[in-house]
């Protein structure tokens, strides 16, 4: 439980390093925690000057305060940090926003101090946001304790880069945007995007939480998960949206020399964000475009839009574009249709889009009439209104005057109704007063097409994020056998013991039967005369044998397998064969026998499997197997353990889909036998932590379940924490 | 062959509808030829007014105008149009621009209206541009005839959309851009896109062709297959970029009700445009993005490219999009790091990007020093700057200084250089003056990192379109037999004369071996007994027996095949039983007989096919067969005909390539003799205008070669001339 109250706020603040020096942060910093008002008693610290500081007498030493300090922003050099923060903790602070740099980002050495300086802090549970990083600003507090200029507002943003904190303000400002919470994260040596998304989850005052991240800088794969847990619980409360840079490999290079961040597998960081609801977007533009619409308007019930045009191209654009956001653009009732026939000239298209067609220049109103219309009409979830609004007021100044009256209008028709309205105009780089007015005091309009499609199409996204999340917390886990542990104990003892992490193909099926998956049986035969006996035992008109041994992973490249075994007689010569095969391929490979499963008749080849990601542990995935998954990489990954509606989606989400449905005549096979695998493999695997690697490949998917050909499990080379 | 010359460089030019009233666009567009000081004979005609206009006596008819009139612009309502078209042909003009509204796109009575214009433009071959457009514009002829403010620069742009020439002209403003030639070319019933990309393309003074389309307005595949003919020798020349809208379902509707475009098929368009070697943008900045870079920027030789950057996730987002555009942003040679480390501090990053790392903070000119070295490397063939250039002006008045003469000189070495130069700035949309300075001296600045890659990256591929379309033109198309004409219109004179637009399996096969394809001996046999001696005929091992009949298409459901006939004697039973079995299905069918094949030995399953397009006619489609079509839809298409070089793209192109060559420890197949079959059955469509579809499926694709298993044949339902 993380609560970062102090830091956002704080009913006191001390800024170490202050200084009169109109060139220095120390400066720029104290300016703009006197020029924001906070709200709250403000003390400058400066070592080296005595003078009046903007105003404010300052103090040798945060020591020297006479009242509690809550918040510390620590502005000195990095060879000053250790006795600067001991000073912090001696005095009580209970947070400190250390914003010089030369800290971990410079290599090894800087890692060392960052060590001492959380040695420090621990001493009194001082918190510590950064280094390296350019401060916050926090709108109840009126708190900037950055050196920019940051507007109050709805936007809760986090960024792991300062410079893209600029970079976006700059667009924001333009926008009338601003922020309820705002904070450079910087080396998060100790507070991490998940304590910030989780304030900013509960702060009222936040209406959507975005973040700018370049890596999580986990310690271990618990920050991970606890990272994705908080963004999870937060999407049930408000919308998370995030821009995650480092994709391309050369990008990982410039990441890594950059902030030092480890850069976790892209797929596996892109299905955890969605995992957990958050919007990913790939722009600074488009995280701000997403920004805005959650400022400014309402969640639709639905994804049925209407499009309001005066510009025919601009209408088919955006219902182009709609279908591509998972908008429906349908086509209006014949009741509406009716009522926009009796507002509109016969030639203006009215099924939807909805063209004004050159109506606008004899009567600006059409724009109001129609849009209380499509609000009104039940079959409609949302209003876009595209084109060439805010352009009419160049006309003449008659012109310029209704344009402002019917955007009061439209104003006044958005806030009234329960649905999000949503404008484009061509000429919204201009600035008309109206689109200003707006944008202010109603609804978002964007210059872009298809940024406001994309924003319906993010509102609407939404609803379905929660849905989906709320489905797989109601969900219940699959069961899991109670006697589980003691078995698998044994094995991974035994595995250890001989100092293996590779299970034997017989190892791996006891593990997996004990967590309840339905595997054939098996034996293993150790001489010629077993196997012949193994096979009369095994009651199956045929049977597969394989070598069984730690030493030899790849059975078929070695000639370890032999199919279609359909008597005593050839059990025992396909013994003989198999380890003679095995001596050549490998003569000092550990032989533990020959197993023996019964053939298996067939069906569509699946793979389910799992492997530890550095950032958010054990994984789960699913595809088709073959070439599906070794030419297409037609796969799905999620974070492990997830329950039936996720694993479903995961099953539904490949492109090979329709293969398990049914296609060319073909019965379709039995996926909740399917989605059960993929969820109990994901349990097992949060379970067990020592497994690094799981791989059932081929798995047969049939019309009446699933039979799993081969399975392989990997250990972590040492034993993890249970 | 279509010259626009005295559209675009008129010597005397007349506006019919010229107005005093300054609500009127024949007061606007009188204006704006006025303003613009058009370089001719100027005569102004209105049948109402004897007054002057803005100083101009105006003419009751052109045919009172004195000397002779190129280019008449016609603003007249529909019902005055054909006596005014008839004046102007009287008077010889020899084009006129129809800038009023109220004609085909508003129903049948207005293309009834469109088909006189024609006939009256027809008597003198006066070419007609519009109706339903906004104008023209032409930098050499300083015409303006249309009533927005069009500035003077290199793009040539054709729009089907007056409101997106509005559009587009906002965003080229303020970036300083202008046209050599702009065009709203409206309901095209004469002049179409073709005529005006040819034009442009042999204009000196343009730079790039940019097209927004909402269709081609086809009356015919002949004029599809010019403009893709004339698009493509244009990019021999210079690039060509184009939005086309329209793209899904919805968007089809709302373009049919805006302009009467015929809608072709999506993916074939795509590529169509693709193949000619246009640029296909998805939005209207997009396409201004890349019209910026090639009315400013030198063509790169390579798509290596090196990255400047004072801000490190600036430099990490530019890295991640540059792969994702076909660049590569490379570790920089030793030498060059080497360089750069005697400019830079110990901290900043060298290898690529270059991370300045607040070294500009204590000198400017780093950027400078830095842009040298690497322009200088050979490696390089393009440098982007990104971050936060022209926002140092704001620290004081030196810097302001200091970052305008960095900005001369970085234009300098950007003109000296023969590398191409873009830059990203976050304080672009501010418009600080050294970002003015440079993009109207020396290189494009764009506001949003992915703008700046993506334009670098539609530079270097403008090379590669430009190398793909020579080649395929360089190419030798395949050899088709001299005699295969007479054949072949036997087959189809029966077909016709059957009144059968189906040709059955025997038919079929002969027709693509008159075309030289190599298929396997087949036989027709209209009896049991004759079954029996064919059988033997063949000389294979075991053989495949099909019905053939023109009414049972789909043999399969009709158990019209019979596999594996290994004997004369099983041949007579098959014989039989297929007779049967299709008497079942159809007992009115129409049999033929049945056709005896050898039975092949298998391979990859691949489709080859060809469908009628309605924009572009004969198309050629490939993919991999079974479920990659069905399920994956994982097809390439072109139109026909194409050679080997753009035939070995196809098929390169979808996403199960790697099955051609080989995974899983198998060998890969004759890629060549797949290649070969496409183009050659692209020819054979080309030629055959009678054809309406072919489908090759299944074709085994193997080591040595393709066998084709199925073939079938449509014709169109009436006969096309060929």
């Amino acid at each position: 439980m993380s609560d970062l109250t102090p830091l956002f706020r704080p009913k006191s603040v001390a800024l170490i390093g202050a200084s009169s020096d109109t060139k220095k942060y120390g400066y720029w910093t104290a300016k703009s925690l006197i020029d924001n008002r906070f709200d709250g008693d403000l003390y400058l610290i400066s070592k080296t000057s005595a003078d009046d500081i903007l105003g404010h007498k300052p103090y040798a030493s945060i020591v020297d305060v006479p009242g509690p300090v809550d918040l510390a922003i620590v502005g000195v050099a990095p060879k000053y940090i250790l006795p600067v923060l001991q000073e912090c903790v001696d005095k009580g602070v209970k947070v400190v926003i250390v914003v010089a740099t030369g800290f971990g980002e410079t290599g090894a050495e800087g890692k060392e101090l960052e060590e001492k300086m959380l040695a420090v802090a621990r001493q009194s549970g001082m918190r510590v946001m950064g280094p390296n990083c350019m401060g916050l600003f926090s709108a109840p507090a009126s708190l900037n304790a950055s050196i920019i200029d940051l507007a109050k507002g709805h936007m809760g943003l986090v960024l792991q880069s300062g410079n893209f904190g600029i970079d976006i303000n700059i667009n924001a400002k333009s926008r009338g945007l601003g922020y309820s919470g705002w904070a450079t994260i910087g080396n998060q040596i100790d507070l991490r995007f998940a304590d910030f998304v989780e304030y900013l989850g509960q702060d009222d005052a936040t209406r959507i939480v975005l973040m700018y991240m370049e890596g999580l800088r986990v310690s271990s794969v618990d920050d991970g998960r606890r990272f994705l847990e908080k963004a999870r619980r937060t999407v049930l409360e408000k919308p998370v949206a995030a821009i995650k840079i480092g994709r391309s490999a050369a990008g990982i290079r410039a990441a890594v020399s950059h902030t030092g961040s480890l850069a976790g597998s892209e797929q596996i960081f892109d299905a955890a964000l969605n995992q957990a609801g958050v919007i990913r977007v790939n722009s600074p533009n488009e995280l701000l475009d997403v920004g805005e619409v959650f400022s400014r308007c309402k969640i639709p019930r639905g994804n049925r839009i209407a499009i309001l045009t005066d510009g025919g191209g601009h209408g088919v654009i955006a219902t182009d574009t709609a279908e591509q956001f998972g908008l429906d653009a349908f086509v209006l009732s014949e009741a509406t249709q009716e009522k926009l026939r009796a507002i509109l000239k016969p030639h203006c298209p009215i099924k939807n889009p909805v063209d004004l067609a050159g109506t606008p220049e004899g009567d600006m109103w059409v724009f109001d009439r129609c849009a209380e219309v499509l609000l009104a009409d039940p079959e409609v979830d949302g209003l876009l209104i595209v084109g060439l609004y805010g352009g009419y007021c160049d006309l003449s100044e008659e012109f310029r005057q209704l344009e402002m009256d019917v955007a009061k209008s439209l104003v006044q028709r958005a806030a009234a109704s329960d649905k999000p309205v949503i404008m484009h105009s061509i000429y919204q780089s201009q600035r008309p007063e109206s689109l200003v007015y707006i944008s202010q005091h109603g609804f978002p309009v964007y210059g872009a097409i298809d940024s406001a499609v994309r924003a319906m199409g993010a509102l609407v996204g939404f609803t379905e994020r929660q849905e989906r999340i709320r489905d797989e917390l109601a969900a219940t886990p699959p069961i899991l056998p109670a006697d589980r542990h003691d078995p698998v104990k044994r094995i991974f003892d035994k595995v250890r013991s001989e100092r293996r992490v590779n299970l034997v193909e017989t190892e791996a099926r006891d593990v997996l039967r004990a967590y309840g998956f339905d595997l054939p049986a098996h034996a293993l035969a150790k001489s010629a005369d077993e196997a012949a006996a193994r096979f009369a035992e095994l009651g199956a008109a045929k049977a597969v044998m394989k070598i069984v041994s730690p030493d030899i992973l790849h059975k078929t490249d070695a000639g370890g397998v032999i199919l279609n075994v359909d008597s005593a007689a050839k059990a025992r010569e396909a013994y003989d064969q198999l380890i003679a095969n095995a001596l050549r391929y490998d003569p000092d490979a550990d032989i533990f026998g020959v197993m023996l499963t019964p053939m298996l008749a067939g069906g569509v080849e699946c793979i389910i499997g799992s492997s530890h990601d550095v950032t958010f542990g054990p994984t789960v995935m699913f595809g088709l197997g073959g070439i599906f998954v070794e030419v297409l990489k037609d796969v799905s990954f999620r974070v492990a353990p997830i329950n039936a509606p996720e694993a479903g989606r995961m099953v539904s989400e490949i492109k090979g889909f329709p293969l398990l449905t049914g296609v060319r005549g073909k019965k379709g096979v039995n996926i909740p036998a399917l989605v059960e695998a993929v969820s109990k493999l994901s349990h097992m695997v949060a379970e067990l932590t020592d497994v690094a690697e799981v791989d059932l490949n081929p798995v047969f998917a049939t019309e009446q379940g699933i039979d799993i050909v081969d399975a392989r499990i990997v250990l972590h080379p040492s034993r993890k924490k249970d």
